[in-house]
């Protein structure tokens, strides 16, 4: 049977989707294991930074005013009251004429305000103590750093939705946080539908192929910051399947399915939702691989159905199930993050519909290419495994010539954008 | 005490350590957990992909020379003899003026070479049987994909040292892997010192500061693919350090320090290394920040005496630590990949030394762009939070302009390279 479909655009796509947002969830992790994970507030300074006045400069503590008169034929002479290092606080007081040996990281003592480098300074012992010759005035500042020099008591240092990485982690280390508020991981399932499928351990027959699908999801959701649930293949049933199906959406955040969501003979999925009462947000997108793919919501809970096809698969992922995996990490920018590149090659098939171009980024003299990876029919496996980035080819255009301009999607950024359509 | 340490490039420092490499080891993970590991080896297809040949349409399968005298004003009328979806295979033979109504992946029968569009054949019945009209000729090959059009038996999939992604767990799903031979983490110790440094966990006191570094260390080789172990805070005292370090040091593939290399008052670091019989391979480099970065190796291992400096910790570990690991997990590029942008703002400090300006990357209509984040000491660490590069000011240099083109390393990049020095 022929189905006529209502087809909408990728941008009115990916509106619906957002339209139907789950909030996320707080869970606190210990700072040594919250790299990858996304903050789920936004992390404030618990002090000033530095919190004291420190030496900048391995070398002697000054009072400037005390070295005005250094010059190298007239070098000026002050005695050493202390040694500090860093971490330690001189007891002395610093009067006229005297100074500290202090090392990097090390609190200013507070008289003093000029740090003089220990290179251009000759220390020597005499009579029982300690002095140290200069030959240049010291600026008041020289080689410090001053008390919240850094950032202030209250600043906001990186806001919620932000992925942590290694900087990140030594700012909350510096600000004490042991524990950091992250978004639990949203759990997503994975149903794959059709008959064609084996699974991974299978050998192969004759018209069969392996599940590539449920693999590939697994890593799409796992780099993208939720957790994948694989609820196994659905057998060629339509009760079977609805049940199953409704079991597992009882269980997750989001419900993934592949497969089914075509006009084939044998997609069972348009059936499956109208039997849950899901309410169909979309099923056909204006967009090539994937314009069968078809999201439903019930109870404010979305389905994601994907076509069984790995490309059309991916990019429906990557499109309409990251921004909503993403905005329940707290993201603000839970879409793919767009950029303009140069083509790398010709693509001078005309495009009725928006194509999405499996593409390697490649960098040159300041330039960023988009590089089409292998062959680009949809059924492509293996393409994906150079693909970093999803050069964008709108629809209604006559096709494009290498060195064209064009919109590339980043695929492994976790930066994200607002809004790309 | 002022001591004179010999200066080496940044090249000779990485090639000093990439002479003392250690052989990773391989482990088998199930597919669906290898998002983010390192191949151990080199991955092969293990039969032709497709590995039958197949429709890529919803249509008919037809013998196109059949079809030949098909025109709009004269269309042909074929008998339908089956049925076939996805995963099915058909017991018919097709012989002249038949077809078989057949879905996309489906197994196309062997006497078939062509298949019409669902959309431009009108099927209907007759005396109980079914038979198609169609109005044009089919040429061989029409939405058909062939066996081993994708790949043959035998293909490099891809090459060991590579970062699973989820476009490599779908093809390793094709072909059967469903347990994937990757990288065993190396395994990397950390040992803070500093008589300056509070834990995380500690409240505020004069002239201290949280170990910041620790938890960013964690991060980054969680990002590079290693295992990071953390053995606590060194005690200012040199016994002590020397046992913790040894000890440590015999339970992990690296051992890093931080802190006590540079040549202060309190810098144990050396007189360490020395009463261990470590061999010194260098003690300083070329560079800034980082300068002070020391490694020492000892029965084929390596200790990375990084400064205790939040920034150059940082640039020490990604320089040379970053491609110890990278080696560990296999990978042929185990460096930082470079590229070159253009320089967001100017920086036009002179260079005596190669200078690595934190940047986070931005891209402009197909131009990339090296945008330095905040004041750039060395002791900043909230710089860190933007940072996603590093560009690379050579020393002897007299400052660089917004616009100039620069090199870069990029931070978060899993591709590296071979050798950007």
């Amino acid at each position: 049977m022929l189905e006529t479909r209502k087809i909408i655009s990728i941008g009115e796509a990916a509106h619906a989707i957002m339209t139907h947002q789950k909030c996320g969830t707080i869970e606190h992790v210990p700072l040594m294991a919250c790299e990858g994970r996304f903050l789920a507030k936004d992390m404030i300074a618990t002090c000033d930074l530095p919190h004291f006045t420190r030496s900048a400069f391995d070398g002697f503590a000054v009072r400037a005013e005390d070295t005005a008169s250094a010059r190298p034929e007239k070098p000026l002479t002050l005695e050493v009251v202390d040694h500090i290092g860093a971490g330690m606080v001189t007891d002395k007081i610093v009067t006229t004429n005297q100074a500290v040996r202090i090392m990097t990281g090390a609190q200013m003592p507070a008289e003093c305000d000029a740090v003089v480098a220990l290179e251009l300074a000759k220390e020597f012992q005499k009579d029982g103590k300690t002095f140290v010759t200069i030959k240049r005035a010291a600026k008041i500042g020289d080689h410090i750093s001053y008390q919240g020099e850094e950032t202030k008591l209250g600043t906001t240092l990186v806001t919620k939705g932000t992925r942590i990485h290694a900087g990140i982690s030594a700012s909350l280390a510096t600000f004490g946080y042991e524990t950091v508020p992250v978004a639990k991981k949203p759990v997503v399932g994975i149903l794959a539908t059709g008959s064609e499928l084996l699974e991974v351990s299978d050998p192969l027959v004759p018209g069969k192929i392996r599940n590539s699908n449920t693999s590939m999801i697994v890593a799409q959701i796992h780099k993208i910051g939720g957790k994948a649930i694989y609820f196994g293949k659905l057998a060629d049933d339509f009760e079977t399947s609805y049940q199953k199906i409704n079991e597992a959406f009882a269980k997750v955040d989001f419900l993934i399915t592949t497969g089914g969501v075509s006009v084939g003979d044998y997609d069972l999925m348009p059936d499956v939702y109208q039997k849950m009462n899901a309410h169909i947000l979309f099923n056909k997108v204006a967009m090539r691989p994937g314009s069968v793919t078809t999201v439903a919501e019930k109870d404010g809970k979305l389905i994601f159905g994907l076509s069984g096809n790995p490309s059309a698969c991916y990019v429906g992922l990557e499109l309409f199930v990251r921004p909503s995996i993403r905005a329940m990490l707290f993201s603000s920018a839970p879409h793919l993050q767009k950029i303009t590149a140069y083509l790398g090659s010709d693509f001078t098939k005309p495009n009725p519909f928006t194509r999405f171009i499996r593409s390697e980024l490649g960098f040159r003299d300041g330039k960023v290419f988009a590089n089409p990876v292998g062959i680009d029919k949809s059924n492509i496996i293996l393409s994906l495994i150079k693909a970093n980035s999803l050069a964008v080819l709108p629809g209604g255009t006559r096709g494009f010539q290498a060195g064209d301009q064009v919109e590339v999607l980043l695929i492994d950024d976790h930066e994200g954008s607002e809004w790309p359509w």
